[in-house]
């Protein structure tokens, strides 16, 4: 137990939240009794799976929680109350000193995924007649209390923000001069409503490591740190690329196989509706054309699927990365549109051939309808319904990101179940079609 | 023309940068010109699209060139140079001044993708016997070749690095205190061969500002920031999305359509000749099975397909993010395999109950086979194909892992189109074999 101790004393906090899931149970929660210091315990609190939160703050007493929750910052406070259940929330709280649970439950209040969820109350903010060495005592004092001072806000006599000073510029200008002279005026902040996926676009953009935030009046209530902005880009990159796949919301690496059944269950029943509408689109057709035309139901599937998936794709994380604005909303319709024209001809053309082809050496041309019918009929099909997928493709993530939905959420295997069924109408419609002109 | 003047020099360089895509070439380079300050037009240079580079410097006379990249630090002149023909590059490299041209050459021969490829060569480097207020001084010297100095390195005699001194401990310690009484010792680093994902992941995880980057003897020879980590994060990230949806790389803003299909065709390829497998599989049983039968291949393909599409896609987003780790690879195939088998049997029950329901009202029961044969047939191959889909969506990227290559460049497009033959063939063959017990 002493070595185990020493070892742990030795090990960097995130090493040991980064091997907690790969640990039983009963491991995990030893191994967090083990460490000695409450801080140290806060620390690997504070970078731990939000999954093991519960775990592990559950069997202990609330004095203990309260003790370690002390030294975690406020907004992974927030973000760590958040896995409890509500009852214990309200104890630990009332045990909290007075102004410690008050920022606490104010960060609550916000929505997780928002600007005011991420941000930390914990800034440096100055009056702007304060002197650079005032400011640098000023930081020296209150060091510990703050997570990551890069930046000297400075603020007037209401809270107010009117403009920032980095830490670089205060080592490197004279004690005496005056945070006024030396502040960026046009100090770039978000509102708390803010969304943390535009957060992260702005932070991205401008290379910041903070970036301030504000009430409706300017006043100042926190900042966001750039290494909560990496969690936030790991975060929606993985939540945008599960939901494309309809594979739900990422779990735990503790989640059983049943919590993983549960998540992923629903999103295949888009798929099972559409296959089931697909056969009954199929079923009246099937006693007037050939059977012949059966055999190439997959590929006008399989392409018109792809060219879709290709096209929301691009849409969702165009949307994600700020590079497709609504503003030129207009022109990737238009490109989609094209691209569906250009890539339906350039496969329709091939495929057609190759039916005809295929058609030909079976001897089935001879049966029933000339080859040429079904090259033509095939190929054409596959143009019409490769259009379609890729216009829709666009348009229904747009669509969903317009009406406030996420559009990675429907897109997936919404967009592939709505257009297999598409694409096998336009399919049976075309041949009808054309078995007359024949 | 002055008053766009006056207008471009209160914009940031970063958001004349974001607009530049929505430009026409034209005013782009109208734009360029009007920046007075060279300085002002390398920041405007560093944060723009890659695609634009090249339009941008190719008309420009080499002398100005160099006057612009001099102001440029030295790890974006390596990326800016990567965009431009080799005899220019060389042109330009001879006449920078020799030891920048040296640097960025050095910088040149890294992999892109690699921590050598993405660090700075500008880092703060001091012995170890340095003081606090030498520190300060030295930083307040150097200041403005430095882009982001938030770490002291501490280096031997030999550039070896040792230990590490953040900025704020700088700050906030006696002036007198040497650095080697500050100082951590057991720095984290990387070599410059590490793949930047990573870096990326090391610099998630404990949540550093910058990470210095060593060669083979730990000598150091730049460090990654923070704000580089984030463009990775979006880079990685957009390539692991379009890639999984089988949509090639990301195209810049100005790309012409015809580049976005040379980009998409070779894509479908796959979808394609899947497809095409797929008829050449189902002809032979064509005469020997109900037609009825073929109404339910939509269903079967598309099932088997977003299971495969979820395993793959999970699995790809666990090794990008390192919950996948490869010790851990056999826990995840076994995790798969239950899934499928649960899904398959949860959705196979309802599907082949769905299918009886659907031959018995359409009166097909009573024409060839029973309603049984259909319901089981159906479902138990549906069951089939999803354990195989769910089981393969998991082993091939985990394979082409372990093989070096990219997961997510095959998974996509090639998981779907395989599993759309492999599920086409459960289908039939399980037909063909309940028609004979039923």
């Amino acid at each position: 137990m002493v070595r185990v101790k020493q070892l742990l004393s030795k090990t960097r906090p995130e090493d040991i939240a980064h091997v907690f899931p790969a640990l039983r149970e009963r491991e995990r929660r030893q191994v967090f009794d083990l460490i000695e210091d409450s801080s140290y315990q806060a620390e690997v609190l504070a970078e731990i799976d939000s999954g093991l939160i519960r775990e592990i703050l559950d069997p202990l007493n609330l004095e203990k929680v309260v003790e370690v929750l002390h030294e975690v910052p406020a907004d992974d406070v927030a973000d760590i109350l958040g896995e409890l259940s509500e009852e214990r929330v309200s104890s630990i709280l009332g045990l909290m000193r007075d102004q410690e649970s008050l920022e606490v439950e104010d960060l609550m209040g916000y929505d997780p995924e928002s600007a005011g969820g991420i941000m930390s109350p914990d800034f440096f903010a100055l009056p702007s007649e304060t002197t650079v060495s005032e400011s640098i005592v000023a930081l020296q004092e209150r060091h510990d209390t703050i997570e990551m001072a890069f930046y000297v806000y400075v603020v007037n006599e209401h809270g107010q923000l009117t403009g920032v000073v980095s830490l670089r510029q205060l080592v490197t200008t004279p004690p005496t001069t005056k945070l006024s002279d030396i502040a960026e005026y046009d100090a770039i902040s978000v509102q708390t409503s803010a969304d943390q996926e535009h957060v992260a676009q702005l932070v991205a953009r401008y290379n910041f490591l903070a970036l301030p935030v504000v009430d409706e009046t300017n006043k100042l209530l926190g900042i966001v740190t750039v290494d909560d902005i990496i969690d936030v880009l790991y975060e929606e990159a993985t939540e945008d690329i599960l939901k494309l796949a309809g594979a739900g919301t990422e779990l735990p690496s503790t989640a059983t196989i049943w919590e993983h059944f549960r998540m992923r269950y629903p999103w295949l029943v888009a798929s099972c509706l559409g296959g089931f509408i697909a056969a009954m689109i199929m079923d009246p057709f099937l006693s007037h054309l050939s059977a012949f035309l059966m055999l190439f139901v997959p590929v006008v599937m399989g392409m018109a699927g792809n060219v879709g998936i290709q096209s929301s794709t691009i849409v969702v994380r165009g949307l994600a990365t700020g590079n497709v604005e609504m503003g030129k909303v207009g022109s990737v319709v238009r490109r989609e549109i094209g691209l569906g024209l250009l890539l339906g001809v350039g496969y329709g053309v091939i495929i057609g051939i190759g039916v005809a082809l295929y058609g030909y050496l079976s001897g089935t041309g001879q049966q029933q309808y000339s080859i040429a019918f079904y090259g033509v009929s095939v190929g054409l099909s596959l143009t019409v319904a490769m259009i379609m997928a890729a216009t829709l493709g666009a348009l229904i993530p747009l669509g969903f990101n317009r009406a406030g939905i996420d559009p990675a959420v429907a897109t997936g295997p919404f967009v592939t179940s709505a257009l297999d069924v598409l694409g096998i109408l336009a399919y049976f419609m075309i041949a009808l079609l054309l078995a007359q002109v024949f």
